[in-house]
């Protein structure tokens, strides 16, 4: 992409048949913002493909806003380079191939009031989302899973407001102290909906605070705009016929190179057959026994160091800074760590 | 370094015997700053050194700043750790080991005159220090330079007043342009004393524009406050009995991590053998394909943004932060890559 | 504004039937971006009014901002607040009152071709057109005018190429530096329309160099998305039956507060008629005889450090930080100065 | 100043005979650091001046660190210019002028033990040493204290793990949490021992937190590498003979360009008068009923934002930029509004 809203390459897989409009599910992609509170090209770069879709889906973009899921990191730092990965679903009759390959579940929560957020309540709204978008992948093994991609509601001011007049209780009243709670009630709804964590683990004290209670597949972020949760489950199916299929990994540390291999090989392929990676970047303020300095800069964000950071790592193994990485890892990763995860050609 | 004044470290290895503060003939690392016209940093780092070396050396800051030659870097973005790498010189009566060992040059210009300056002349005066450096270090064949650290002057603007006032004609009457042609013209002149470039083939139109003409070994800065060029060489002598070797490499472009065990190669060593490594990043538009934001970011200087990516790359390999990356790579190799230099303990 | 894509208050005055959307011919204003060339904020801003626009003009979204002149500039440091000005003019048989009020002209070049770029082609281009748009405001006496804006095209890294390959001279080969070229050349463009600067004194040398030629009501901008010169000229006409009349002053540097009350007193008003500002900040290294860090800060650029001081001084004195300010004054006022101007409620 | 670490005037003021260094008391100033963790400008400009008095002074510098307070605010937004005040007192037998004159009165608490940090036992240990201030002023009505600035520590993570250890119960257990504390606890010591608040409305509960307590006269800062409280206090005294006076008023909001004369008046002076100013920025999310950005930059910290607009203001009101301006102001004025106090040129 040439810019947040450069909707040309798009436009172009549409014309050439390519890529059916009328297929697409879910849009992935990095837009070169600044990731924080004033960026807008996740904004502007949603409007854009919903416009662009408009006269190919004959239906108002408001309307394509809701059914297709556009999931955007702002923070282009580095060598990442910003551009969209399109999902698509067919039911074409194909027979399937000899081994499982990628399938997308895609699942919604009901609305999460302001007393439930981040709450076991959140957990278990979420769990129940995540066991619907396995059904819809038609994954019958959990450990097929490798990377469910979560977004859902922050805290608002308006609604900490309303809910403090209604009398009720909320895990903070701090919006912007909202996000670990709410980036963590949605991990841990993907770890107890997939069976990586058992929902009775999950107390109230626990939800951004027990970091090791966590999922190995989740990524979650959250925006205020949003009211539900929505979920994309990416796994392999034995009745997918997709030419891809998928892996997941974990970075150590922002320096392990090693991560991106494993993540191939666990989708029985190798950094070669790598198309796509979805990760995570953590900063810290220590690594291999020297001190950084992401934490202590006031002119740079850490987030957008980490980003730089291992972005590069990842593309110096797959020669691709085409990489969707972004911040922020309760529960999705053991302490310290990141989640990966590789979409590979398939072998076989 | 715990902060730009932390000298503990420097101050503990004295006390323990393990470093003797009157063999230490240079000092190079990294500081927190932001690397531009306003990083105060780096000549904090210095004063603090020269500081705490006044009562070991019996002599005043200003005679310790002007004798050991100051090295730093500002910025460490992404994974880059602070810090300083010390360098000795013994004459101990030790019977040289059986292969070249790492030695240090040093050696000084003259004043650069305004007039002179990033024009071959600046080139000659450069070339011949270079060739006393290389004198000083006992290095009989170029080839065994693997790194050539210069520091030199800028036209500053009261040079710039000057020489005009003089009727002098300038290369440019901007300060800050005048940095290409500083480091550019440092560069050739490494390469045309170590006879990697002939002298005849700078010509006034080549210096700063003519990227073909380059040293594979040079690495260059340039300040406002210098008045003479600086040459710290870095090769393998014979007549070393240093416990370390050094060798080089080129990073073809951001993501070329096996630039890294190739410069340990050419020092007759493994990537576990690296202790210390120099390096420049360079930034780009585009990167195997795709388009970066490195130049379009008007939040964060496209310097900062290469340096947090090579610098990761570089330190997914060694495993090491503690890496000294700076920016401005002109006539220091072939267009569009960037030197690598890499000390490594010495295998036999 | 809440956000670059906030068009609700803009509804609102359409809904409430206190702005009609048939009538608009201008928008001008602030976005909260970087101002600088990943400042996609502008692009958003466009984008949304226009599609706010779509239903009651009944006209797609491309024809509108192409009849519309949206002028947005980015960067809302310090006090300054996000906010648009929608002017609109209409053919109402008003008897005009007894003093001219404000009324504006439109007018628009044909395209500059590259070799025309920042030469006196480009000036008498914008000239005859800043002349229609003084017919356009039926302005007879051009020291009526108090204000132009101006946007026009930079030279593109496509147009550059190509004007090469054919072997054409340009100004600049640098994408960058062409930006005061073309503000240079529009604004001189109107100082020769409105006979402020004699036509046969621009000559190839003086644009963007000698910066005593200038016009005192200039404001021109530039962007790459653009071919072709765009005025919005305000004026003061007999024959206008507005209730707000302009004037227009100068700042004599960033602090110069009383030119508010200079502008204001230009229009026949006081500081508190003043509705709304247009002006530039100039960033400077001296103030004062003080020196500012304006120009040797990296983290922050030296037009966001200036706008933050300009802003919140022309705000201490009309109370009001939802102003129009840019940057870049080439030939657009006295060297050093910067031009502002105040749309006032009209007292008689 | 040219550069933080710049004392070519200090010393030409010595040189000259116009300051006689052991008189200096305390040296107040702005640094063109980013006024963040990361920001090492303060500690370059506190060692540049040390060390530029050893030889006047005849003591080491640390000695010189310990006996002058140096008081830095880093980060010069806008057109704010880094300098320094320095403040000398001599005990010259001057018949004292007619009317009470500028005097400084310093005094010093013991170490806070990390169990007080915060607490009541903070405030009140301050409070005893602003009494010891005043009497070291010679000043009896607290109504003649116009500016105190007092700093001290914050909580480090290195007396957080040990007062853990030992079973304390801290206010915070987060480092940068520390610094309302801080700033909070110092600045309502100065209001009991100014009398402005009563020590029994001091609660466990108030401090940073209950905003209606206030003194009008504090400006408080914290650091890591203190230990004690410092305390500069700045009052009119009968019984000194300064050729200058001091006054004080409040900033009703980020424009109110009012207080500066308020200021002045406050001394029986005018805005003529005033030779330097000491003032706080306070950042604000709305603004006369506009909103601001100074909040929701992520580039950009909100006390850069409102430093480089503050500033502006009262320069455009003194027309000078070298003013002392610092950020939070937790219990040093009512909530919403900035101290500002002046020094003036005593009239009679």
């Amino acid at each position: 992409m040439a810019a947040p809203s450069d909707t040309s390459e798009l436009k172009g897989l549409i014309a050439s048949g390519a890529l059916d409009p009328r297929e697409i599910v879910a849009v992935i992609g990095k837009t070169e913002g600044n990731g924080g509170a004033n960026d807008f090209t996740r904004a502007l770069a949603t409007l854009s493909f919903a416009l662009a879709l408009e006269p190919h889906l004959g239906r108002a973009k408001e309307a394509i806003m809701s059914e297709i899921a556009f999931v955007w990191s702002g923070g282009t730092e580095g060598v990442l380079s910003p551009h969209a990965t399109v999902f698509t679903r067919s039911n074409a009759s194909t027979i399937p191939p000899a081994s499982p390959r990628l399938a997308l579940g895609l699942a919604m929560t009901r609305d999460i009031a302001p007393d439930e957020f981040g709450t076991p309540a959140h957990v278990i709204l979420v769990a129940d989302a995540v066991r619907q978008a396995l059904a819809d992948a038609d994954i019958k093994d959990p450990a097929d899973v490798h990377y469910v991609q979560v977004k859902g509601p922050l805290l608002t001011p308006a609604a900490i407001a309303s809910a403090k007049a209604a009398g009720q209780a909320l895990v903070t009243d701090d919006p912007n102290g909202s996000k670990p709670f709410a980036r963590g009630a949605m991990a841990l709804g993907v770890a107890v909906g997939l069976g990586e964590v058992q929902a009775e683990k999950v107390t109230p004290a626990s939800i951004a605070r027990d970091m090791n209670l966590y999922s190995k597949v989740a990524s979650t972020s959250a925006g205020g705009e949003l009211t539900k949760c929505e979920i994309i489950l990416f796994g392999n199916s034995p009745s997918a016929s997709s030419d891809y299929s998928i892996g997941h990994a974990t970075l150590k540390d922002a320096l392990d190179a090693s991560a991106v291999g494993a993540a191939a090989r666990s989708a029985n392929a190798a950094v070669e057959d790598i198309v796509t990676v979805f990760a995570k970047a953590e900063a810290s303020t220590m690594l291999r026994g020297r001190r950084t300095t992401m934490y202590s800069d006031a002119d740079i964000n850490y987030e957008r160091h980490a980003r730089a950071a291992v972005g590069a790592v990842i593309a110096s193994v797959t020669g691709d800074p085409a990489i969707f990485l972004s911040g922020g890892t309760e529960h999705q990763c053991p302490p310290g760590e990141a989640p990966i995860a590789a979409i590979v050609r398939a072998r076989s």
